[in-house]
């Protein structure tokens, strides 16, 4: 487990914050599959900081090197591994706060997990930064996907009492389910985000952060992927969503709310469509049935908690003499990490889909 | 992956609803443990169905037979089996309905699957029955980390609109924790439970169902279990809860609704006990940070969808003829699925820490 | 890891020699396919104990009651549970030696890793008789693969001095392969098959045991299976095989022996064949290159101890005191454990193809 | 699996002979483990070619830089990665022999397995020279036992017909274990060694190669590490080893030849030793009985095939045309793989032990 994933195609993630680099390597790959470097660059811009207001002014580069398992623009079938390096990072901004763990981080986890050898510097495997190479991975598997007619996608559903609409409620279209991935801001609704970053800034304007909610979709699945239990698609795509630092929930469909529902609310009909496929009226199930895919489109939405590295002082303790201590954190932070968790939870679904193509396609 | 779960204790769980029998395979067990096996018929009782109005009634004595791994009371480290036999099924109340998909059923997407070789008599291997062979493993796991000082509870949260009181509301103590497992129905609150059955009580009259939400806590956890990104505590629970048919999310601590939060709020800020310890004032994080367990207590919630089996007619179509039919599920099902399912997901929690512990004990 | 092994068919064998049965789960399986329980029967048969002067006097019946997964004699895809029920035990013959680890067995290290906590009635789960089970499914796996036209064959290639020809050395038929398996004695030359009962006769009445090598080979698998590096056949079925008890080595195709050879003797030079199909022209890598089949048959053999079990008076130690003792073994052991291995070691040959198959089919 | 292996330390290696480079990542580590980079710039030198006669010209530094888990020298915890870039390769060696599969190589079935997408110069990622991360490992893991008592070796035990002793023949001390580690010819016994060259020297004269066999052995290693069944520690080493290219078989303690012995020459009696510890007299079972340690020496033997490589001609046939060819392999190919494939074999065995170490311990 730890920084490793997957069934057929695995992931495997390494890299510190602030050390040589990061990357990732993708064993179980299919061959033969074109990749386009220029494409997949695009898609970590998404996700790469210093974008606006509500973003940390680090710059990254956050050009990934194909070491491997990519020859002439196609994959070779051979383990493809990816490196970033790392660049532009202020180590001193972490030294004074070695011992004074930052309220709703690792810090304080890791150093007993750790015992004390864990690389401190930026977070270090706990970072953000970690989710670039996942980024890398979900961009390749994305353009896989789509090839073969499979298409994710995701929006900003919410920004702290902000929301706009759900896929859910909009004919899903590839269009719609890829619009929000080429707007500056990841939304369908260009007022609803609009709103959004006022409410951003509004919360960095007082030195505190927001939290949001995505929603990510997959069209184009067929019916009859995943396996009972355990392994469920449900299962696997949130263990790999679990992965990605400060979500805090995850739900399918029409999600939590379910259980404020009657079965008759909830059950989606089974219907016939216009090409004698069956499919259903609704998809409150959100195109799993039983762990297993029903054709519909898959929706999942999660829940990202406001950024806890807050400019506001808050209580802490240092961990050597266990004293009270207090903490305000500078650096460079995004009062909102939603907006750019968006491409990485797109990653991480297509990660998960492309691993379900090769085991059942 | 499958129908098989797990890292160092590793479940392997079998059967149909109708078939000879269904059981679990524990792999990776602790030697020496003492299982107190009425101990344990006492929690698969929790979770039997004819208990009252809200319950099918079907009678299922659901006493397990440990086929290895256990002697004299104790285990022996080889894999420990337990087999339950099937009885009391009524295989005809579900042949006429084999090729009317139910809504909210895994019958389309097991057809597709499967190829219709499934065993489709009483959900098969789908069935909600497979949850006894899950609280066999659950029930054993609790009482070993039991008497290594780590307790596990869980009550009903929710049914459709009516709430009670969250863990993280009260102070959890152990009595607390385990206090709806004592109760005739899951609740801490007596008044709650009453209005919870009322709701139940409607939902039945009029042919339909309804939800609920499960609260599981454990307490006594230490700090430093799990591992970084895909190895999380969380990863590990949400991919074990999502085998549990009719789950539709997953929270942790304060959970979705941090999204909605400052980071100033969610925040919890360290502090030293009186013993000297680092702990948080608030657990809105759950117990976990960075995938890593705290010390505080580990919460997690769920939603439960409503029984997707109503007498109320619906919607579906014939997977023969691909013609619209009619459908009303007879049968004996239970109105609410979630007071049941509270032992199910205590079990599920016991599980994935009872993997834990032997990883990071 | 443990008892489970499998990629995509994954097995999980459960029970102990003396306790309430011992079993498998397959999980993984494919839908829809037949499964003959006469012919498993059968196969099974070729594995029972009491066929001869060779063999224990225990009376086994190990019928195997297939408790899920099944459905009129069709696989269901939901995993596949089969119970022997233990029987005609004899426990006592064992608990004078509680404190006397017999030579060549796991008594020592069995009570040192599980603490005194395991079963020692009959070797508990590192007894012989957890094969049985293997079989079961190893029987499984080989009607599925048959009926694909993929087959799987062993023979008993030596016991003590006494050899007979290698499968690469015939033109190897299905006839051929399949030959051993039908004889009450496993091999394909009458001749030498009398010479090894003699062998066995010898040690048998000097109070000794003897060793042997089994052959077993694969026909019909295509080229393009496996993986590079760990993921290789090679790899794959020696995991599987060293799960059988008194294995001390495994070879493939030319085997060990290759360290001796040139370069030039050992290289299979590439031919087309009648079909215009590249094959090779000798067969000295056993069909795989790279860990990767190349459509020629596979090849592995495995060397087996000598029972350790032997009535001759051996030197041990008692666990307890430490003190210096003397240990004869009575009981009813096969004085050569090969000729009984040779349908276990086809079943798991088996497994591994199967595992494959579903992987690359 | 592929290329990626391990319970709790999870080796994934990438790269291809001709690409950006070749690496590994080490996840599941264990934190605050010192490791000298300068050590293990010496244990890589061990395999590195142009050393002499015996060895391909090729010259690598083989210098890996690490790229994460790994600060102040001492393990983070954290997934430690490492790099080797490539240099000094000849693609146009390989380009002329595209469709012209080397007899011995995974040439035909790779491009089977991967519809031609694979990377084929210099053998791609089936190249020889990916034993070189596995190096990076190995030597890592080797320090990090070495500091917990446990020291791991190898030597060249046969080259063709010529052969040195085994190391049951001799008291294992570590300074005999790790004696033929610090000569430039890794042997044991510098006569032997001086006979093993001339018959490497007299294969290469005559454009052809020869194999060789290897011993690795591990002293310190407790008792009770390892799991019965497919978690025996044969099972784990063997699915490991496989993974070394040439590899054709492999062998525990007294290995193959164990089926041409009787039991009371096969059985090794227990007796306590001088501090009161239960050992054995003799080690035929190589230090694991039942799949666990029995706290005696792990000893284990593989086959090295002679490199496929040749100058000889051999026949082959053109891939795209089915037509027969010739085929004499030029380029700059070691006469014999083994003495290099000692390190790598110790590199195996290290990497098992480590993995078990962290999971027993």
């Amino acid at each position: 487990m730890s920084s490793m994933w997957g069934n057929v195609v695995r992931i495997q993630i390494f890299g510190e914050s602030h050390g040589g680099g990061i990357g990732v390597v993708m064993d179980g790959m299919p061959s033969g599959e074109a990749i386009d470097l220029d494409e997949l660059q695009a898609f970590m811009a998404r996700r790469a900081p210093g974008q606006g207001a509500y973003s940390t002014a680090r710059k990254e580069a956050d050009a990934p090197e194909i070491l491997s398992g990519l020859l002439d623009g196609h994959t070779t079938g051979a383990p493809l591994a990816a490196l970033i390096r790392n660049a532009d990072t202020r180590s001193k901004d972490y030294s004074a706060m070695r011992w004074l763990p930052r309220p709703g981080h690792a810090d304080y986890t890791a150093e007993v997990r750790y015992n004390g050898a864990q690389d401190t510097r930026g977070g270090g495997h706990f970072s953000g930064r970690l989710t670039a190479p996942l980024c890398v991975a979900g961009g390749i598997a994305k353009q896989i996907l789509a090839r073969h007619g499979i298409f994710v996608g995701a929006h900003l559903l919410s920004v702290g009492s902000v929301w706009e609409c759900e896929y859910n409620h909009i004919g899903l279209t590839a269009d719609e389910l890829l619009k929000a991935g080429k707007n500056a801001f990841p939304v369908l609704d260009e007022e609803a985000g609009r709103r959004m970053l006022e409410e951003i800034e509004t919360a960095r304007t007082i030195g505190d952060s927001v939290g949001g909610r995505i929603e990510a979709a997959a069209i184009g699945v067929p019916a009859g992927w995943g396996d009972p239990m355990f392994g469920g698609v449900e299962n696997r795509i949130a263990s790999l969503m679990f992965g990605i630092p400060a979500i805090r929930g995850i739900e399918f469909g029409y999600g939590m709310g379910a259980a404020e529902l009657r079965g008759s609310e909830h059950n989606d009909a089974f219907i016939t469509d216009e090409n004698g496929n069956i499919c259903t009226k609704t998809n409150n199930h959100g195109g799993i049935l039983g762990g297993i895919t029903s054709g519909m489109p898959i929706i999942v939405k999660v829940s990202v908690k406001p950024t806890p590295s807050i400019v506001k002082e808050q209580d802490t303790v240092n961990m050597q003499t266990h004293e009270n201590a207090k903490l305000s954190v500078p650096g460079r932070h995004d009062p909102c990490i939603a907006p750019r968790a968006v491409p990485v939870v797109e990653a991480a679904l297509a990660i998960a889909l492309l691993d379900l193509w090769m085991e059942f396609k």
